[in-house]
């Protein structure tokens, strides 16, 4: 790999945009920009504050559709370089993927209102992760980072390595050893390091915590923990494509993914800026979250009414969700409770099935998380939570080439015949 | 799945934008726009004449580039309706992918002029062939088809599977009984039949031959057979976006990659109305076509020198390009030749390692379609044939997901090690 220099600026300030310091989500300290995480004063996690450019909503507005296609549009608005969208080779540029009005899927579900499918299959690896990566290289950039990590089982794997390649970054991505074959392919295809930890997901990620605090990891930026701060903002940029999609509108009704909670709260943090800035009207909009049956614990501490989230043992075919104790876990529930939304899940069963669904209705492939969405998106408005006439926003974070195995069972020929007219014409199907 | 009415117009005109007849591209004899393919005085092919929107050079890329991130904003260009980017659901609204332009492939091939992929794993289906089955779908739909269909073992199933189901048509495929499960999968989540055929690839091609010709196959439209000259002109757009995304400049050099050879054809017809309309300035550009070495039926005519093609029998790792008996070859030579381009091919092994080549320097996972056009861009660099001052734009007309078999064997993990820094030490990966 052509691994490029990336000098760090001189001095302590680094310059990314409107970004001005870190805060504190629990005690409001604040801390200049850097690699850090966690609040120094009470542990809680770091999230970034921003000068955002007030007071010419027409002026941004023009500012952003003049933009490219990609997230980079949003540039006034993220952690990164003014001249982001200038520079040739950033990452991979991910972003402003479709969002698909559903007419066929709106009729089945019987949606009245409107019905949108954003379709983050269509970023540069296939998963919303190329969103959240692009931010982290820029902040990497900034930092004089040489190396990117992380610690992944899927999805992150591959934005990394592809990011990281295109960017010039060295990259070192942790898996668990006995990863299926097709998921070691999608990381290491990249041509950055790849190392299996004999061990599982948790023992990778204890061992990547300890390498950020040990000498061997100086120089390393860890996408989704040195980095973490960074990285999350990426996924604002599904709200402001959402609301520019819609014509500069907010939508009534999200259903979002819940894997950490981190990209529902951003995703809501974007809807606020939106409306602060002037670039959307204010008016109440209700976020709903989306989980597996077989990792719910949120879903399970909204229906009971809990501030906290107990973790669980996940067990479900939604890999890229299944993580048992989520951080943002409280603040999504604060989110759903405060917007008149609500959590919900669903079984494998329906995961499958809304993968389908959402294929036969809409000609889209969607990852086991589109199914989760999907499928709970189904069953709100069946249990009457979902308000069928307004316009409904529903996420697809991934693509389902990538977990083919779930719908493989059940997927197959209608039939198998010799090449012959007589046995078409048996077969009953023209 | 919602299978909609598709009422066949009054009369035996269709309105399909610009397009004005079919014309015989050996006899130049002209028909009235339906679904046929092959010219009845001397079954040469047929393709698409035009009344193209001249005169107004300035008014139509302006209209151009107010259109949709798709296909359609080329509509006035395309045999389509006027209002198929009004109307909600057309198919999966493909096109508008990126243009990368790849400075760190560039550096590693001594490219010094300006390097870039046309990276069509961006579709829908994530490959080329959603342009073309897009234009086929609104072809089926003036002529009051019901039923989308085509032979495949691969990318077409896939496209013409998520066309058919979002624009409301039933679809009905055809396959080798014995394809990789894999393959069978993305063919079937669509929800329309798919039927295996008892037999080779070429058996399942004689047999939708013989189910166009009986009554069973009335009212059937498939895609590359009967609708062949609409299907065609989809590739256009590739030709139409490249230059767009040049800032309305031809480039100097194409890399495409030739299975029926069809597409390379249609770029370069794309080029010839883009300089007749005036949208871009008129001279001179080379189109160099890519071939596997287990299938270079044309690259072995070019070498030659001869005209006509000889058949081989395919037996390669691109196994979307493996066609043994290339229907457009004979253009395809005349193409290379009249613009002082070439025919080259590689084998597997270099297959393979442009795959990686692209995937660690621009973070593109390619299709082996893919490798074939950078394997056969870095071969013709190394022979002095491509001139590396130039601009040059080479296809990737598919995604490494589907085609993971392909680098499997030699893609894998740097290092598995146990969860301690000790071990990662030991590894010398810090």
């Amino acid at each position: 790999m052509a691994v490029q220099t990336h000098e760090k600026p001189a001095g302590d300030t680094v310059s990314l945009g409107p970004a001005s310091a870190l805060s504190c989500r629990e005690c409001g300290e604040r801390f200049p920009l850097g690699p850090i995480f966690a609040c120094e004063a009470c542990f809680g996690p770091l999230e970034i504050a921003y000068d955002l450019p007030t007071g010419d909503p027409e002026g941004l507005r023009r500012r952003i559709e003049a933009g490219p296609n990609s997230i980079w549009r949003y540039a006034p608005l993220l952690p990164v370089p003014a001249d982001v969208v200038d520079r040739p080779a950033t990452s991979t540029n991910p972003g402003f993927t479709k969002l698909v009005e559903a007419r066929n899927l709106a009729r089945e579900l019987g949606v009245t209102g409107s019905l949108h499918i954003k379709d983050d299959s269509g970023n540069p690896t296939h998963s919303f992760k190329d969103r959240v990566v692009a931010i982290a290289v820029e902040a990497a950039r900034a930092f004089g980072f040489t190396t990117l990590s992380c610690s992944s089982t899927g999805n992150l794997a591959g934005a990394v390595g592809a990011a990281a390649a295109r960017a010039g970054f060295r990259s070192c991505v942790f898996i668990p050893h006995d990863l299926e074959q097709g998921k070691v392919v999608m990381a290491a295809v990249y041509g950055g390091e790849l190392v299996g930890i004999e061990g599982n997901y948790d023992d990778v990620n204890r061992f990547c915590s300890e390498l950020i605090g040990d000498p061997l990891g100086e120089g390393w930026g860890f996408v989704n923990v040195n980095l973490r701060p960074y990285y999350g903002e990426g996924s604002k940029t599904l709200a402001y494509e959402i609301c520019e999609q819609l014509g500069w509108r907010l939508p009534d009704q999200l259903v979002v993914p819940i894997a950490s909670g981190s990209q529902l709260t951003k995703i809501d943090k974007g809807l606020k800026e939106l409306i602060a800035l002037g670039l959307v009207e204010d008016r109440p909009y209700r976020i709903f979250g989306a989980q597996a049956e077989g990792c719910s614990p949120v879903s399970r501490a909204f229906k009971d009414g809990h501030d906290v989230v107990r973790p669980v043992r996940p067990d479900t075919i939604a890999k890229s969700l299944a993580i048992g104790n989520p951080a943002d876990g409280p603040y999504v529930l604060d989110i759903a409770r405060r917007t008149g939304g609500a959590v919900e899940d669903v079984d494998d069963g329906r995961i499958v099935d809304a993968i389908k669904l959402l294929a036969r209705t809409e000609g889209i492939f969607a990852e086991t998380a589109g199914g989760v969405t999907v499928g709970v998106t189904k069953k709100l408005l069946e249990d009457g939570v979902l308000d069928p006439s307004l316009t409904t926003v529903v996420l697809n974070t991934g693509d389902g080439l990538k977990t083919l195995d779930a719908v493989a069972p059940t997927t197959g020929p209608t039939a198998t015949i010799r090449p012959s007219l007589e046995a078409f014409r048996a077969a009953g199907l023209a």
